[in-house]
């Protein structure tokens, strides 16, 4: 059939087993094409073909609430509710979101990009219902690597408390975003093999009705074995602790067994969790057989081959750099120990996680934990890399806070993703982490220019002994500049003069230097001399400097990919203020006060005028006199 | 024995338990005695007596490492490592602290404050430990009410996965701060009374023996029951599903559990959890007696009776102000959903839990559930009302932005125990709130300059539908103005001028209102005439009065019992230069960028500098002719 022309999911209702395995055949063909020319999370998608098509025909969407849990597994949803012919667009600026999103449908609930949750989503959800007297069906759906974030657990254990009633569908496909860790994984992998346990049970049943019951005692004992046995099979006892009725493990690619128990759980009341077994990349080769998380998500394809489309790129990938840098120093520094939430492939940790096993922990998705696990770590002298993207560091604020800053702890952030990631768009933003850091007593917060100065942030950051300090870096790739062959500590807190300049300063750091630089040329050509400033630390800032250009008297236009509120412009102007500069001229170029959606870099950086030609602009504004000098 | 002669808890060795019983009655009589006059943490810290003891019985403190999760029942602790005899300054201006500290004892290996934190501590601590290859045992103590929290989940996770040595001491009293809640809750209550279960057990294994094995279908079975037999019994099969070896449940109490448990906790391989039951409050009746948690921590109190010692106060306290404001409102609004994560005593709440049970949620500790559960609350047009201390908000900071901000969804969120709160010190100030969510999009913010307006906050939360809005209310009581009989919505963004005058002015909201008018009233002598502006809307700010203020050119001072890095004072910084309002001069008073410790507000505000006499100072500094006309 032709998906685009699908307007609604109630098609589905009246397809057959045979009708219902070629739509799943069709929606494969179409997502493996689309993806491979756009890019997204294909992995994710491919595994859960059948069990999307299996819930919209059991449930009725939009009455019945599905939540897609992370979210960047609702392709086949968006085709399902009539979106398939905006797969083109896919994670492109102005084009369809790679995640739920209200405005795109009424059937997109709860919007989503962070990690675990649509539990708590749903218990706002279903106690609205229950309040209002409704009568629909809530329905998550989570999977094995989202179930062990912090707040799916706390959701877990106030819903089987509540008794409230709910469909928890857990998509297990043994993988997070990188294979599982964690107790609960090994949990559900019990669960995967439990038939032979369910077959001990039934058969200790016979086997006690067949026992005579002679005498008190024995009857006594028939008793309380009865009240015994449902903790007899280990077969969602975990679950059913947590006051859930436990269905599964279910095969998802199997229509039948998944109408089947979709049918029976909407009959139970109180919380119900259906255990379903899928598999990432099902049915295009190069993504099944991935075992480390390669295809969980990726840029465009040879569809044919399964050959990644080579991006062309100057320097190595940021994450690269970073991790390698921390590598050379984990050989001669056995105080450093890294972890990672669940982040090993993303953040390009596994050098680390070879060379150090032992020094190496992934701990899942648990931002909290691998974050004050880092303040233990430092209580005992060791050095702890804490490699995390900035957007999931807004999941650890309260821990950096309390728990590393407070007790001023040598811990080593490395915030990766740190500025607009582009396609991921508004919930992945690494906008916020200035804004949410700066304002933290005891904190080294970093950037660097390039590759080059990374590897020594690396080692400034390593040799730092007198609290935490962090170091951001962008998405993407380094400049391809020359790398020194010894790394080498930078002074805190020192900036750097890259262009000299007496008219203007531009006080800039990491990715919007060469936007700074660029527009110190243009400005070159009005007569403008602009002084273009590596604002590489952001906290604590180069305060001798900052004295110096400001007793100059000279107007300031400082450049950050990154929020304008409590930014690191912001820190300029109080610092101006504090230290009685009481006529410095201070312009902020920055991201506004609103949440930016998806799309390529360059795009959003337009439409939000952070460029070189809105630098221009601004310094051409703060020095009118030689602007109007050149006019003549 | 003289408590204040302790100086390391060695001694412990040698008591045998008549003595450890005489030690604990001393311990408590000091306890009672001291925390009638200082007030503190008494609940708490009676319940733990025998289990401090017996702890630094069995371990070698400093050299094994115990974590006391949240920090307020470590006064046992204290005195059993030398600090008997500052317990005259518990929770005072420079005096002993209130929670584990490092700077105050080598004992002290962790510092708490916020729930939930000492499992992943103590994983980072016992890493650490393998790491270099020291021998020694981690002993995180975790109450029941901590357990719930997301982070401590995840800990368990990982733990139980990576089968690390560590001695979990679960302090099981029933409660967190008040009655707790969660399925979790509900398995320990079935733990407690898993006796029955262990009988059952026991006979069905006889049983099993006594049956004739006769051929192969039955051999085959027995094999398997004997392998399904250890989850027949409930006892501890949900942590021994984590990969814990569980202990349990054991009398808090009594000596002589405790010291077998922990010597043969001592010799288990991988992570073993000790469920211990104690009593909060245990040997003070007033205390013992206590249901919901009043006697969790209290101010000073009559020993003989346990009356409690009424403060002189002018207003409602800020909590019932507002709870009882809200409350009103769910009356006529049937879309106000109240949620609580273990706060429903602290915020005043049970006047609504009581009249709306089923527009009530108590969520446990789980701050970020209990956030992300309003935002699917406002998907279905429900109006949540998240009441939450400042504090604990910081746990929930990429929850409100990403699940509540970025959607828009019309959530109110009571920010209780905002400011300086006192004797709970550096863990619990409630400052960093305007910093962490005023650069988050969408977000109103507002203070209240007494509990009238608190009221009228209120009810502008309640009316206002476009988004998410919070109110920021402080510890303590309010001023004892007269109440308006109707609550009436502001206009948001709107702010008010309270004082006229024409030479300064000062921009400041809520608690710092009275000392504005103080130092205008001061400067009013020295014939500057100082204008004092309500800034009651801290987000969005009153941008027709900025201008107006600053058309006029005149000097402000912004003051804030707030951090000064990104605070508001920084919001008016930013304003005039995104305005352009080049010569504006403007002088911020606030909390600098450092954690404050614990002790009186007035005097910790006094340390600080942020003073009427400061507030004297800087305008004087910033209208210098009127000065020096005075002068002559």
């Amino acid at each position: 059939m032709d998906l685009t022309k699908i307007s609604s999911p109630s098609f589905l209702k009246d397809l057959n087993k045979k009708q219902l395995e070629a739509l799943a055949g069709e929606i494969r063909a179409f997502l493996i094409e689309k993806c491979s020319i756009t890019g997204g999370h294909i992995g994710p998608n491919l595994g859960v073909v059948e069990l999307t098509i299996a819930l919209h025909k059991a449930f009725n969407s939009p009455k019945d609430k599905f939540l897609w849990d992370v979210g960047h597994q609702a392709y086949v949803h968006k085709i399902l509710t009539g979106r398939a012919s905006q797969f083109d667009t896919l994670r492109q600026f102005k084009g369809l979101c790679g995640f739920p999103k209200l405005v795109e449908s009424e059937h997109d609930m709860w919007e989503t990009g962070h990690s675990s949750t649509s539990l708590s989503a749903a218990m706002g959800m279903a106690a609205a219902r229950d309040i209002k007297g409704d009568k629909n069906f809530v329905v998550p759906i989570i999977g094995d690597g989202a179930l062990t974030g912090g707040m799916a657990l706390e959701a877990l254990n106030h819903i089987g408390h509540e008794k409230t009633n709910m469909i928890v569908i857990l998509n297990d496909n043994e993988m997070s975003i990188a294979p599982n860790v964690g107790a609960l994984h090994d949990v559900l992998g019990r669960l995967r093999t439990a038939k032979e346990y369910s077959r001990a049970k039934e058969d200790l049943e016979s086997l006690i009705h067949k026992i005579p019951m002679v005498g008190d005692k024995l009857a006594a004992t028939a008793e309380r074995v009865k009240d015994s046995l449902k903790y007899l099979v280990v077969s969602g006892v975990f679950f059913e602790e947590l006051g859930f009725k436990y269905l599964g493990p279910i095969d998802g690619h199997d229509f039948e067994a998944l109408e089947k128990t979709l049918e029976y759980a909407k009959k139970v009341q109180g919380p119900v969790l259906v255990h379903v077994l899928t598999k990432k990349g099902k049915g295009y080769k190069p993504a099944e057989d991935d075992t480390i998380g390669t295809w969980h998500g990726t840029g465009p394809y040879k569809m044919e081959t399964g050959a990644f489309v080579k991006s062309s790129t100057k320097g190595p990938a940021w994450s690269s750099l970073v991790a390698e840098s921390v590598r050379k120093c984990m050989k001669e520094d056995n105080r450093i120990v890294t972890i990672t939430p669940a982040m090993p492939v993303g953040s390009k940790l596994e050098g680390i996680q070879k060379d150090f096993p032992n020094r190496f922990f992934d701990v899942g998705i648990a931002e909290q934990h691998a974050t004050t696990m880092a303040a233990g770590l430092a209580t005992q002298h060791m050095k702890p890399f804490l490699s995390i993207y900035s957007t999931f560091l807004q999941r650890a604020y309260d821990q950096v806070l309390h728990d590393i800053a407070r007790p001023n702890l040598n811990v080593f952030i490395g915030i990766d993703r740190a500025g607009l990631v582009g396609a991921d768009g508004e919930t992945h933003q690494g906008v916020f982490d200035i804004s949410f850091l700066r304002h933290i007593p005891n904190i080294v917060l970093m950037m660097p220019k390039d590759e080059n100065e990374g590897q020594h942030m690396v080692k400034t950051a390593i040799d730092y002994n007198d609290g935490p300090i962090a170091l951001r870096y962008p998405r993407g790739n380094g400049l391809g500049v020359e790398m020194d062959a010894e790394m080498k500590a930078l002074p805190i807190g020192s900036w750097e003069v890259l262009r000299e300049g007496s008219d203007a300063v531009i006080l800039t750091f990491g990715t919007t230097i060469p936007m700074a630089l660029k527009a110190a040329e243009q400005l070159a050509y009005q007569g403008i001399d602009v002084r273009v400033v590596n604002a590489r630390f952001i906290k604590p800032m180069d305060e001798v400097m900052l004295h110096e250009i400001m007793q100059e008297n000279l107007p300031i236009l400082t450049i950050e990919e990154s929020l304008l509120q409590g930014g690191f412009g912001s820190a300029v102007l109080e610092f101006a203020f504090d230290k009685k500069y009481r006529n410095v001229q201070i312009e902020r170029i920055g991201i506004p006060d609103e949440f930016i959606e998806h799309g390529e870099v360059d795009l959003l950086l337009e439409e939000i005028n952070v460029t070189a030609e809105e630098a221009v602009k601004r310094i051409t504004q703060l020095v009118p006199n030689k602007q109007s000098d050149r006019v003549n």
